[in-house]
């Protein structure tokens, strides 16, 4: 089955980049000269997915507006004679159906998901958390759809960390069989794991719409937050098959905290051809 | 005479950081996690101007909902106790009285000077280009108006740059008698400057009411745009006295284009004492 839908969960407040969020939603912050939010959306459609709903705790509007047609932009563009620009902003516009979605619900980066319910309905969708990124040649959403299509089943992120990081991600426990990349488990932030490396889940999901009663009748986990972990592990449970998908020639990026934005804005302007002689200087 | 009053040019169209400022102005860009802007505003602050006025091109609303009381996210930061950071917001509303005013005209970085006509009345200001910042120990605008009080005059803030990078800057002719830092004109962009290095001017002015009649009559300059340095130098023909005023202990970044915008997140996230241990490992 082709996956044609996603869901972008940006819902969090963006207390961490105060005061800069005050009036801008943490998703336009820039990354280089692109919202972190754009990077998604254009990861996703290179995967062929153009049914798109974002999902927000607060006003939409300014986001709205970035995906929107901006006449007098378009105009100053033309009359100035930029149309290599010109075709980049109406690209934006152009490249996939945006709908947004306001969030209601407990705390938590299940909620998201369930809230877009009725949005997906019966078939199987990518869910991104909107703060990771991941530079790599080709879209990873586009890689871990292609490995859905070798072998469909429920599809987690994955990236090797060094061992002693392990504690703040998701580590995912593997199934005995090495061969399939089958995950047995998720331990959420776990305090001791063997070896020189865990592998990290990061925020890149395909998911069954089998997902959505387990989230409506999910108790709430850790801090009172709906966790789309517990809600995978249910899955699992009842014999759904989940397998991670490790980034091919590329690096997961979160933004979620100004350090990692950061070493993610460090990393995008050394990344693109247009830049990075000029940023080396910088950043060297 | 004290200075109150002051005037941020903030009317730029953004061009070069789109798409980020497809909905976002661009004075609202983050440096680390403050908008550009907010730097200004509190370097005015700091040199006890609480009386501002921002100029702007389009649609003032989202800047001016940063500098609005926001009681949902004050509520948020009440409840979950963070207290510093909420005193941090609040201080965004209360440091100042700013009055947003919409540019009419033509082009040209004169031009958010004589909208401002009005709200400076008859007294000298504080003139500033929104994306110049200058990142010092002390707020560049107090030093500015410290040697004001030593020496009514004009002022234009400077930087000493290298001989070969003067083609990119206004800079600035030094009078004869060496020891009052006394300007004599300023020559945009020259082709050829002697010495080693050369005094740029640099977006911070102290200017006298006197420059809004030469503003409104003057001719359009070079690109039919309204230049600041064209009525400066007319003051000066006329009699007006000028200074420049040297950076302190600091230096001027300009956030203008993506590469020098970099450059300032840098230097920016490396001065931050909370942040800077973790970013050298960042930037190093």
């Amino acid at each position: 089955m082709r996956i044609t839908k996603g869901v972008i969960a940006a819902a969090g407040k963006g207390t961490r980049f105060l005061p800069a969020t005050k009036a801008v939603p943490k998703e336009l912050l820039p990354v280089v000269d692109k919202p972190i939010i754009q990077y998604i959306v254009e990861e996703f459609v290179a995967a062929g997915i153009k049914d798109i709903a974002i999902v927000t705790a607060g006003d939409a509007s300014i986001v709205a507006k970035h995906f929107q047609t901006n006449p007098d932009l378009e105009a100053h563009l033309q009359a100035s004679g930029k149309t290599r620009l010109l075709r980049e902003i109406r690209s934006i516009t152009s490249m996939a159906r945006i709908t947004f979605l306001r969030q209601r619900g407990p705390y938590g980066n299940g909620t998201p998901c369930l809230v877009a319910k009725k949005f997906i309905g019966r078939q199987p969708f990518v869910y991104a958390f909107g703060d990771d990124l991941v530079l790599a040649p080709s879209s990873f959403t586009k890689q871990m759809c292609a490995a859905y299509r070798q072998q469909p089943g429920i599809y987690l992120g994955a990236q090797r960390v060094p061992t002693r990081e392990a504690h703040k991600y998701g580590i995912l426990e593997i199934g005995k069989d090495k061969r399939t990349n089958e995950v047995a488990g998720i331990v959420e932030k776990p305090a001791r794991v063997h070896g020189q490396t865990a592998l990290a889940n990061i925020g890149r999901f395909i998911l069954p719409p089998e997902i959505f009663p387990i989230l409506s009748k999910k108790r709430l986990g850790a801090g009172s937050e709906l966790w789309l972990v517990d809600a995978i592990q249910a899955l699992i449970r009842s014999g759904h098959r989940a397998f991670y998908k490790k980034i091919e020639r590329g690096e997961w990026y979160t933004t979620g905290d100004p350090i990692n934005y950061l070493a993610a804005v460090r990393a995008y302007a050394l990344a693109r051809p247009d830049l990075q002689h000029r940023a080396k200087h910088i950043f060297k």
